[in-house]
């Protein structure tokens, strides 16, 4: 799964490096900013991927997100508070409606990994990022595909990041030759493509790269 | 989750006589026939739902079902071969990716419950029809969503025929006063709207009926 963000573009290099055949897979569900679906297809030709599919659902008919609705993006929120409870930018099951997508395509592929980006650790307090839900849907798929119940192989979801920092998935990235420029990570861009610089995702990315020592090659409003 | 078809309908009247506020949600899904959705449509009105939403998401794109793809319905099975392996009428990951979409509802709406008409028994072999995959996806959904971890309910996939024949399927929505006459089950219905009645699925249904001793409202094509 490819969002065009730090994480899940690292992912791809990730699996790349294994030696998988990487089938990328965005979703176009009513975020505020399609800008991360043109860094997706970018980062997909950059990485030579087998397909790129951008699947459309419509979750703003659902509502209920700050990414989603007409909930206001929270800026400039100290750290302690992001880990605190969830947040208004989770979108309901969303993570479990993209991989059940994932794995209908692997199912038709004939494969038996899936990679996903999340991250246990800066994670915002998403509950759908956890390892016990990762397990959950793993064990789930095997369940629910003819591939787990008549197939030679059993189903995997990768999470290569889930127990890394921010700065050790920037620094995987780059000893695997990631260009971050490509990527996007911000909840509430600029007309411009402007990166806020303020939301949690941008403050986590920041932190990042700060951490890293290394100056973020994206550009910030302001 | 409403198709439109003897196992859900019948699912609703369950979850209406039980007093809960019943919110359907149907899928149009890149299937050959739309038919059901109208039959889905007539169901919610007749049961008076607080709520009927038709969620649009193409599963062709992916392909590797006869219901989705450019693959023959299997005509005339004996029954016997049904239940042997999983039917090329399987669609991949569908119920979970129907499920996933019930959960991003369910969270919205504030529910823990949601309603599947799934079925063990007269079930045609697909592997997401199971105790054992409706158990993994109901515990992976307490993980997954908010009101699994902050809210103070428990997340419940009610599948309430899960155990049943389709006579006693039938039975019981009969006792509960649903009118077959508005669902359809086929999966190669006739230009005009008549069901085939030798599709798996048509097979079932009229066994269903025969089995309980009466007619079959719905027409059939010959």
């Amino acid at each position: 799964m490819l969002s065009g963000g730090i994480d899940s573009t690292t992912t791809v290099a990730i699996a790349k490096a294994e030696g998988f055949q990487v089938y990328a897979l965005s979703f176009r569900y009513g975020q505020r900013h399609v800008m991360e679906l043109l860094a997706a297809q970018n980062i997909a030709a950059q990485f030579c991927v087998a397909a790129h599919d951008i699947i459309d659902i419509d979750l703003r008919r659902f509502g209920g997100s700050a990414l989603t609705d007409n909930i206001a993006v929270p800026k400039n929120r100290p750290k302690g508070e992001m880990s605190g409870s969830i947040p208004v930018t989770y979108v309901p099951a969303r993570n479990t409606i993209f991989l059940a997508f994932s794995l209908a395509w692997a199912e038709v592929l004939g494969s038996f990994d899936i990679f996903l980006g999340v991250n246990a650790i800066d994670y915002s307090g998403y509950p759908d990022c956890r390892p016990e839900y990762i397990e959950a849907f793993e064990r789930m798929g095997r369940l629910a595909t003819k591939v787990g119940t008549e197939g030679d192989g059993v189903l995997k979801v990768h999470t290569p990041l889930i127990r890394l920092s921010k700065k050790e998935i920037i620094q995987k990235g780059l000893s695997l030759g990631v260009d971050y420029s490509f990527t996007t990570s911000c909840y509430d861009p600029s007309p411009r493509g402007e990166a806020c610089g303020k939301c949690d995702s941008c403050q986590l990315r920041l932190d990042g790269f700060r951490a890293v020592g290394i100056r973020d090659p994206i550009r910030y409003a302001g």
